[in-house]
């Protein structure tokens, strides 16, 4: 998507590390007409899947998940990284690793929220290695749901996150696919 | 807001302690639909305050924050609990009890999206005794930055938080007032 990638070559930010800093419109500041016009980029892309629910996982996730959601009128869960008060003792939990804490989190969904045989779209804001995006199908899996696509704003396809989706034979798209960081300079790879 | 009353008055379960669970369509999943109209009633009540920017706190803020914000055409910038590695070194930080988490949390924002003299509009899902929303306001006001208005979708009127915002002498409009929560009955003020 054109308008994203003028974004992120305008204000993204290299901190090394694999780490790209778009905390002005994504992740700490929100341009919310931008997220909605991903959002809607995403309904489009995603409009014949029949799924029921988007699911995402906090935080980064909640603003193109809301957007994509509203464009197809459905609900979004997002999963929590911890469990709140109001959550049953009884949860699908797992783990993965997050890159921008340099830690493992857990990834929390109430069985309330995701059903047996629900049709899930996963939409987040970063595909990079995969790892919590395959802490959501677990989750998904774990409730019987079944994952029919897949959607993240950003994705540095150098980091294998693709590839580790591959095995679930689902579309997996990305608005905006970063080939590499070297250099301080970000390509596109489309 | 009676479509925001009949939902919570349907779906909201009182859990004790003067917990509103309302996790099926505003705390872990979210009703996308429900938020954007909640988010156009808000740019309604604050269309004329010339806020530039929306200002909340993850997690359970940033739904109505992006929907409002998007109906008023400004981006949301949302208050941090913990400090990502993409955030300087020198922030504003403010420390503020949380009620669902029965401990205080800290709130963070990166002085690169608060301006000096930048009017803001502060929207969360909860007012209870307001501690939240006066940590964003002290967070603002260490920026220089004015507060313009506060909206929240649900008050819990018998906490205290309208008071304790009383001195800012700006609107307060919450979307659903709770009067009462006692024997297991939700009752609205309005």
């Amino acid at each position: 998507m054109k308008e994203l990638q003028e974004r992120i070559q305008r204000e993204g930010q290299i901190l090394g590390n694999g780490i790209l800093k778009v905390d002005s419109f994504v992740n700490h500041q929100v341009d919310a007409a931008l997220m909605d016009a991903c959002g809607r980029e995403f309904a489009r892309r995603f409009a014949n899947l029949g799924a029921a629910k988007v699911l995402t996982a906090e935080i980064s996730g909640i603003a193109p998940a809301l957007t994509t959601a509203l464009h197809l009128g459905l609900p979004v869960v997002y999963a929590r990284k911890t469990k709140p008060i109001t959550m049953p003792d009884q949860v699908y939990l797992t783990l993965a690793p997050s890159h921008t804490k340099g830690r493992m989190v857990e990834l929390i969904i109430s069985p309330e929220y995701l059903a047996n045989h629900e049709k899930v779209l996963i939409i987040d804001d970063f595909l990079a290695s995969g790892a919590t995006i395959l802490g959501l199908v677990r989750l998904a899996e774990a409730a019987g749901a079944k994952i029919v696509g897949i959607g993240t704003l950003i994705e540095k396809t150098f980091e294998g996150g693709r590839e580790a989706l591959k095995h679930l034979n689902i579309p997996v798209e990305s608005l905006a696919c970063i080939a590499s960081m070297d250099d301080g300079k970000i390509v596109f790879s489309e």
